[in-house]
C-alpha cells in the first residue's frame, strides 16, 4: 500500500520522512513521486488542491493533518471515503495553553501593564475582578473546547459553553443550538471561539453577534478570542466593533486570508493581538502517530478514530 | 475593643470603612484617631512604622493585610503577640493566575509574537516544545506555591518545587533544604519564586543561583519569574545575567525599591516584563473578612488561622 502526503503551504519533507519511519516497507510520497496511483490507499492532507485526491481509485481514508477539516471539504471532487481529523492530546493541550494564556492576558490586563511599563508608570489596579466574577463563554465544545473549559473552570472563571448539541462538562454551564445562543452571549464577558468552519458557522462572528455580548461585565467591555477558523469572523465588523466600543479588545490566531495580508489594519490596531495561526501546532511525530495508529486499526478491521460526519463537516 | 488600621503607602480609608461595617459597635480607626490606646486589642497593618505598635499595651494580635509579613518583622520594637498573615483562597487564586499567565507567556513565546506583530511578520514556530518538556521549578511551596504548582501540573508542565522543608503536592517533584537546591536548579527551565523574605532568603536570587539553572532546556535559556519579594533578588545580577545570556528573560512583580525607580534599567530592558507588585492584590472585603473571622475565633477561645512562626518569619 501507499500513503500520499498532499500538503500545501507546509513543507512536505518532515511528514514524508516521519511517516516513512513509522510505516517501514510501505511507500510514502508526495503526489509527484507516487509510483502507482492504484496502490494509494491513504491520503494525509493539508489544504490539498481540489480534485487532487481523485487520482487514487483505491483510496480508503483521508487524514487531515490538523484538528480542522474545512480544507478537506472545500474539495468539490472529494472521494467518498471516510475523512478523519486529528484527535490528539498533544494538540488539545497546546490549544488549551493558548486559550488560557490569552484569557489571562485580558483578565489580568497585561496590555495595560505592557503600556505602563513602556511609560515607566507604576500603578496597580485595586479593582481587578476575581476570576469567579468574569464569565468566559466557549463557542464549540468538542474535544478542544471541553478541555479548555475544564481548565478555565479550574482557574476559577465562571465558564459556559455553547455548541450545536448539548455537551455536559463538569461545572460548565451548557447552552445548545441557535435558540440558546442569545442567552449564552448575554452572559459572556470573554468569548472564545473554537468552532469548526462549516456552512452553518461561516461568518458567525459578526456585528450582530458582538452586539449581543454582555455589557455589564467586570472587564470594561466584551472580549473576542478566535482560534477556530478565519472564515468564522467578519474582520470589517471586528474593526468597527472595536472602534465603536462594542468590543473592548480581541485576540485572533486565525484570519480570513492567511498569512494575514500586510495591509490589514488588524496588525497595528492597539487593541488587537495577532498570533500566526499557531495556537495548536502539534509535533509532526504526535500527529503522524495518530494517523498511523488509525491505519493499523483499519487494517486490523477495527473502527477509525476521529471520523468526521460529512453532513456536519466536523 | 478597638482595631487600629496602621497602613503606609495604601489608602487607609477603605480598610477603616470595611472593618467598621464588619465589626459594628467596635472602634476601628487609624493611629491618629484612636481614642484610647489601652482599648486597642488588634492591629491591621501594612508597612507600619517601626515602633508604632508599641503604644498599645493590651494588643492581642497583629494582622498583616497581605500574604507577606517581612514588613511586620522589620519593626525592631514589635510587641510580643501573634503575627498573622492572610491565608485567603481569593489571594491564592489571584497569585496562581499571575504565575500561569507569565509562565505561559514565556512558554508560548508571546514576546516574540508581540514583536512579530509590530513588524507585520507572519511566522509560526513549528518547534514549540510541549509543556511536558518544559520544567517549571517553584521556590516556596507554601499555600501559594502549592496551588500554583498544582495548576501548572494540570496544564501539563513538568513541575518541581523546592522549599525549606519537604512539601508533597500531587505529581510535583519535591526538593527540600539547602542540600537539594543545586539539584533542583539544574532541572529547572522556568524558575518561579514565591519565597517569603527572611534573613535566610534575602538576596538568594543572585548570579550564583542563576548560573546553576538548566542550560539544556527547550526554551533557549533559563527564565526567572519573581512574585515573592524584591529583597530576594539582586537586580544588578539579573541585568548582568540577561546581558550575558545566563538568563533568557525575566518577569518581575517585586523590586528592591518600590515603586520601581524611574531610572531603573529594568523598565526598558527588552527581555524584562515589569508588573507593579499586583500579582495577588486581593479584594479589601476578602482580606478584612479573613481578619474578622480570626478576631471572632480568638474571642470564642479558638485558635488563630495563619499565625507566623517568629523564628522562621513566615
Amino acid at each position: 500500500m501507499s500513503l500520499v502526503v498532499n500538503v500545501a503551504g507546509w513543507d512536505a519533507e518532515p511528514w514524508v520522512e516521519t511517516f516513512g519511519e513509522m510505516l517501514p516497507g510501505r511507500e510514502v510520497a508526495t503526489p509527484e513521486n507516487i509510483r502507482d496511483p492504484e496502490k494509494v490507499l491513504y491520503a494525509a492532507t493539508w489544504k490539498h488542491a481540489s480534485g487532487s485526491l481523485s487520482h487514487y481509485p483505491n483510496l480508503r481514508a483521508i487524514f487531515s493533518l490538523g484538528a480542522g477539516v474545512d480544507h478537506v471539504f472545500r474539495d468539490s471532487a472529494l472521494p467518498h471515503v471516510p475523512v478523519v481529523r486529528v484527535v490528539d492530546p498533544d494538540l488539545r493541550d497546546r490549544m488549551s495553553e493558548w486559550v488560557l494564556l490569552h484569557v489571562l492576558m485580558h483578565h489580568r490586563q497585561q496590555r495595560m501593564y505592557d503600556w505602563q511599563q513602556g511609560e515607566r508608570i507604576w500603578e496597580d489596579d485595586r479593582f481587578q475582578p476575581a476570576a469567579r466574577d468574569v464569565r468566559v463563554g466557549l463557542m464549540g465544545m468538542g474535544v478542544l473546547g471541553s478541555d479548555a473549559a475544564r481548565k478555565l473552570a479550574m482557574m476559577g472563571f465562571d465558564v459556559s459553553g455553547w455548541s450545536r448539541t448539548r455537551k455536559e462538562v463538569d461545572s460548565v454551564l451548557s447552552y445548545a443550538g441557535a435558540e440558546e445562543l442569545d442567552e449564552f452571549l448575554a452572559e459572556t464577558d470573554i468569548l472564545v471561539s473554537l468552532l469548526p468552519l462549516t456552512p452553518d458557522t461561516r461568518g458567525i462572528l459578526n456585528a450582530s453577534l458582538f452586539g449581543k455580548l454582555a455589557r455589564d461585565g467586570r472587564l470594561g467591555g466584551p472580549i473576542l478570542i478566535n482560534a477556530g477558523r478565519g472564515g468564522l469572523q467578519n474582520e470589517a465588523d471586528i474593526l468597527d466593533a472595536l472602534d465603536e466600543g462594542v468590543l473592548k479588545a480581541v485576540t485572533l490566531d486565525v484570519f480570513a486570508t492567511e498569512p494575514l495580508p500586510q495591509d490589514s489594519p488588524l496588525w497595528h490596531h492597539p487593541r488587537v493581538t495577532v498570533t500566526p495561526h499557531n495556537a495548536a501546532i502539534s509535533e509532526v511525530e504526535a500527529i503522524a502517530r495518530f494517523v498511523v495508529n488509525n491505519i493499523e486499526a483499519l487494517e486490523r478491521g477495527e473502527a477509525l478514530t476521529g471520523v468526521v460526519d460529512p453532513a456536519r463537516q466536523y
